[in-house]
This record gives structure tokens, sequence and C-alpha cells, in this order.
């Protein structure tokens, strides 16, 4: 099976090798700037912990420390149950990767909420409004992203994402300087995100101070995500923000709504400003 | 000494009691509801954490998972290193209890990045902008809290927190339905909040829910707080809103600004809907 066919499910197989611990394979594919992608080892790791206690498939919150850059590769996920009662488990989960030189490493800490989305109760009461986006027919695919930034970021052509013209002056080297990034986006077209690949969405636009003006490298300290429902199949709408540049430092604010018009998924990481 | 004289650094004093174990005593004025509130248990955690790696005693990232209720009366911090080098540190706490029944429970699980916010980088493009707050003497005091609200929550005594009276329609029986909550706060008047202190400063307003018509109890399942600065001298403004209540859950965004205007704090929680 040629790589281009892997399916999404592929990419986040994993296999138990010992108690609580499973292997998975990092596809170099999801590489950007000469490491792995946050969000793909996000998802990776949401992926194993779905299966940790039955009937609790959904991330509802997940928070991942950032420790060391993963490369392309085998790595494994240990896990461990923190609490589980209720409507709620609480886990946590490592990824570690054997370092040639300083032996098993973190690459990153998860700690997360897990539960099942699709028996929560059926209430929504959203008052936050979806961001303007124009049509998908009027946007830019990153198929159209300069080939210097397509060269550093191979994870451009695992998924499909449309830029709102708006704020791709970026790419043109003419950013608008307001901190914000809105696309389309999905994974597969005829399978719709489940809730696990949202980590992958809260993580997959480019950096955010690409539209300040800092092209360079920005490291995700931190990120939370909240997954709020199962995605309705079809398209998902991404927009990063950031309100707070201050002490070599800054927010990303994601959200992620469904093509059912539902808020799926929120998201804040702090990262590191690029020089 | 008497309890009111307690000061703010008596009441998160930590003693070492074996190696990365310090022992510490949740004060019985910090509850809320029966429990010990979540942002003091933070507070508590937060302030061992400053102490393990020297020259990092500020955390710029704490997330924290909440498994089970604080009581009152002693508890202990186990503490760990994930990882030490350069700017940041990523360390890992327990904060834990002895129940009757269950022998060692864990109440709260955080991880969380710390360094130093005095000798950071100054620059601030922070491009938020403070929200509006009424003046000090506009605002309404938690000593006119109703006695019921007084009772179950023993903390409001611990602080000063003057509400914006655009928001506090929920204490007369009529919120606004808006969820949003702003308020004047300090614990000292003559001490300023250290970075520590503003993890509780990020979850010491009453839920947002109150301002829905839900005054019911709001469990908090996860809060990622973000300490971007040393607060200035003085009162800092409190602002908590949320805009996705869905699936018996919602998400509360909390900002702390300070006197000289600057956004020292973000944090974002998700929490249990009242019934």
């Amino acid at each position: 099976m040629g790589e281009m066919t892997t399916r999404w499910r592929d990419f986040v197989r994993s296999t138990p090798i010992g108690e609580d611990l499973h292997e998975v394979a990092l596809d170099a594919g999801w590489s950007v700037g000469g490491g792995i992608n946050g969000g793909f080892q996000m998802a990776v790791v949401g992926q194993v912990l779905a299966a940790v206690v039955p009937g609790k498939p959904h991330p509802v919150t997940f928070s991942t420390h950032f420790l060391s850059a993963a490369t392309a590769g085998p790595a494994r996920v240990r896990t461990r149950i923190l609490r589980d009662g209720g409507r709620f488990a609480t886990l946590a989960a490592d990824l570690v990767q054997d370092d040639a030189r300083q032996g098993e490493t973190v690459r990153v800490s998860v700690t997360a909420t897990y539960t099942d989305l699709a028996t929560s109760p059926d209430d929504v009461r959203t008052t936050a409004t979806p961001f303007a986006l124009a049509p998908l027919e009027e946007c830019v695919s990153t198929s159209f992203a300069p080939p210097e930034l397509r060269e550093v970021a191979p994870l451009m052509d695992r998924f499909d994402m449309r830029f709102d013209p708006a704020c791709i002056g970026w790419a043109l080297g003419a950013p608008s300087g307001i901190g914000e990034l809105r696309a389309w986006f999905r994974v597969e077209e005829d399978v719709a995100a489940d809730p696990v690949q949202l980590l992958l969405a809260v993580d997959a636009l480019p950096p955010v101070t690409f539209d300040l003006g800092l092209p360079g490298w920005a490291p995700t300290v931190q990120l939370t995500a909240h997954v709020r429902a199962v995605p309705s199949p079809g398209w998902l709408r991404l927009r990063q923000v950031t309100r707070n540049v201050a002490g070599g430092l800054f927010e990303e604010d994601c959200e992620v709504w469904d093509e059912a018009g539902r808020l799926v998924a929120q998201a804040r990481q702090l990262a590191v400003l690029p020089r």
C-alpha cells in the first residue's frame, strides 16, 4: 500500500506491547520544522487513551506539556488511570522515544479527561457565534504555499487546508499584523473527523505569529484542548488568534466549528515567540 | 495569632517531610460548597512547586485536573521534575489527602511549566484590551452577599472582592443571563499579589453560571492557567465569561489584569453545569 493511500486510522494505530504500554509509529509525513507536529502527537496519544477505559472514548479535556522534539520513527505511549468513576475518567500518558544520547526520553506528557460524548446530555446553549470564513471556493489551498514552506512542513500534504484569503498575506510577504489565521480543514474526504482527530485540528494551522510577520519556529510549551462534541461529517472550520504577545511568549486560541454549526473544540496553547 | 490576622504566605506554607514530599494544611476558611476552593488548592501546590527548581519560581503554565473534593485539614504535595533545562522547567505534582475509607487519595493532579518572569524578555505587544469594570467605589463588596451564600462560601471572607454592579443581578435573584462576572480583587491590602497568588485569582469568582440563573455547585473538571507577568501592586481586575454551555459542561474563561494595565493571567476551565 502506497504512502499516499494510508488512512488516518493507520497513522494513529498502536500495538499493545506491555502493561499500560503501547507502541506507535510517528510517520515522517507529519513533520514540521524538523520535528513531528504537536497536534499529531496529541492525536496519537489521544487514540491510545481512547481505548484505556471501556465506554469512555472521547477526550473532553486534553492537556499536553511538550518536553522535547519528537522525531519520525517508533515511539511508545505509557498510560495511567488517575481516576475512573461516574461520567469521567482522568488519564495520564507519556509519549517516549529512545534517544541515541539520552536513552528513553519523554516527548509529551498528557493529562486528560475522557467521557462518552455520544451519551452526554444533548443541551446546546452556545452563545459563541461562528467566526467569518470565506466560502470554500474562494479559499487558498496549502498546495499554493511557497516551496520553502512546503519543504519544512511536509504535514501540509497530509490534510486539506484552505486558507481564508483575508489572512493569507503572510504567505505573500505581507502579513496583516493582526495575529489571526482562519481555514477550512479536513483530513479525509470520505471519513468524518472523530473527537480524537480534533486534537490534530487544534494545532494544524501554522503559528499565528506568521500573521505577525514572525515566520520562525514557535515551539509549543503547553496546550489544553476541550473537545465538546462529535463533529458532523464534512469540513471543519479552524481559527487561531493571539491577543497576548509578551515576555517572549504568546498564547494561541483555537476554535473548531463543524458544518452543522457546532463549536466542537476549543484550545489554548502557550508558545515561544520566534525571534 | 488570631485566624483573621493570618497572612497569605502562611496559608500557602509547606513543610518538607520527605524526598519530593511536602506537608501542607488546607485551611477551612478557604472552603466553598463543602470542599476547599480549587484555586486555593492550585496556589498551595503552586507555592510548593515554586521552590523545586532554584531560579524558576513562577508558573507560566499550570494545568490542573480535579479528581476528588479536598477537605479542610492536612494534605501532602508530591512533586516530580519532568524536565529542567534552559528557560523552563516542567514539573508535576499531586495534592493528596488521607481519606478515611479510601486511604491516600489524590485531590488534584498538576502539570506546570515554571520560569523566572522577572528575567523574561520585557517585550509587551498585547492586543487584548482591558474589559470594562465599574470604578471601585461603585462596586459591590462580597460582604453584601446574601447570608445563605456566605454560609456555603466562607472563602469570601479571605479576600476583598468588589463586583461590578452590572453583573451582580444574580445575587438579587435577577441574573443577566449573559454568563459574565467582573470584579476587583485583592487578598491583602499591603502586599501585592505574586504570580502564585494569581492561581487563586483565576478561580476566585463564583461560577459564571450564577449569571445564567444556575446557582448550584459547578465542579471544575480541569483548569489551565497562564501566568504572564509579575503583577503590579494594587487591585487585580477579574473577569469570567462562558461562551459554550453544552453537553452538561461549560467552559469558563478568566482574565486577570493588574493596575498597571497588564494582562497578567489568562485561564480557562471546563466545569460541570449545575442541574
